[in-house]
């Protein structure tokens, strides 16, 4: 699979890279190539140090889009309209999105835009043929990057067209250990986010790390 | 603890009185109090078979406040109202609502009051002496009822008093094997019932039964 992954450089986007390169083809896009380069570079070390082979390229984000099958956007909420907003080229693409908009008070709260969801402000944003689906959206930057450790978490993938969500719970099932479930249409995306300010509240209140769920 | 269960002749209700009473004194309430006896009866029947002992009575919704310190609210969202509106003597009184605002389309969508969770309209409906909290949600009918299976799931609870939500915490942490967590103030409880309909729907699409959460 060849996986674009828009905002490679930030915690989540890197860590991403570091656990798919070893099973797909991984274009780490930037809003600064170079700073993708140096990500690259800095992933493959890691991956060569623990004795595993990577297929990963640092690269615009204009051209992790173009390069891409599935493009992951690996951004914060507040940079979903800007950064969609110099990007073209998402026709025919699965768009995954592990967005979760919420704001920090005294704790975290789930607040979607007047869409409901990242994900349909997302689909709003795109061209119709671009195919978005939710995923990926609760495990933490920390876990990711926590290469020792299999993440053994459920992940719970909104969409509406049957086979883009088909390949991207089969990225989310051969993805270490997490384990893919279809949560519905995109339109109930907002539950699915909702969840990550929730993991936040447990995690900040039982002086926890990193909480991630399970389904059973 | 005594426990006053309104709606209690529900699946919900009624699956509460099964695991609680074992532990602790169960007021069952119902708007038919012979309907509540008769269920009370049952409940009895079911754990003497088992060689349990209880602690469980019949009574109307209003004498299950009147003589429980926890009242929990086992009815639907579309009963909040009328039922409040038809009880008093809250003040001081632990109020726990497991109620989830949900609609069904094709699928389970969280769809709350304009206070923002079943919770809040809940607190807003009472006097400010009652300390409202939010616990039980995820928790399905059938797995309260399946009295030779542990409960092994996560219990989220919200609430802005501390005493009253270490009570509800301890009601919840010495129910079968449910692990209670603090999940924050009142005001985050659409979070936490917004897990429902996602479970719900984790349920449909993907042919599992009852699912549950776990945080790890």
């Amino acid at each position: 699979m060849k996986i674009g992954i828009i905002g490679g450089t930030g915690d989540i986007g890197e860590g991403m890279a570091l656990r798919m390169s070893p099973h797909h083809d991984v274009i780490l896009g930037s809003r600064d190539p170079e700073k993708a380069c140096t990500t690259t570079t800095c992933c493959i070390d890691t991956l060569c140090g623990r004795g595993q082979t990577c297929s990963l390229t640092g690269v615009s984000n204009q051209e992790a889009v173009n390069k891409g099958d599935v493009i992951i956007l690996a951004i914060p909420f507040a940079h979903v309209r800007p950064t969609l907003a110099g990007l073209t080229g998402f026709e025919g693409k699965i768009v995954v999105s592990p967005v979760n908009p919420m704001e920090k008070k005294d704790y975290f709260m789930f607040v979607p835009p007047p869409e409901g969801s990242a994900a349909m402000l997302i689909r709003s944003l795109l061209p119709p043929g671009a195919h978005v689906c939710t995923a990926f959206n609760t495990i933490a930057a920390n876990r990711w990057h926590a290469l020792d450790e299999e993440l053994e978490y459920a992940v719970p993938v909104c969409g509406d067209d049957p086979a883009a969500k088909k390949i991207v719970m089969e990225l989310a099932g051969t993805t270490s250990k997490l384990k893919a479930y279809d949560a519905g249409p995109l339109a109930g995306s907002g539950m699915v986010e909702s969840l990550t300010p929730l993991l936040l509240n447990i995690a900040r209140y039982n002086r926890m790390k990193d909480v991630g769920i399970r389904f059973l």
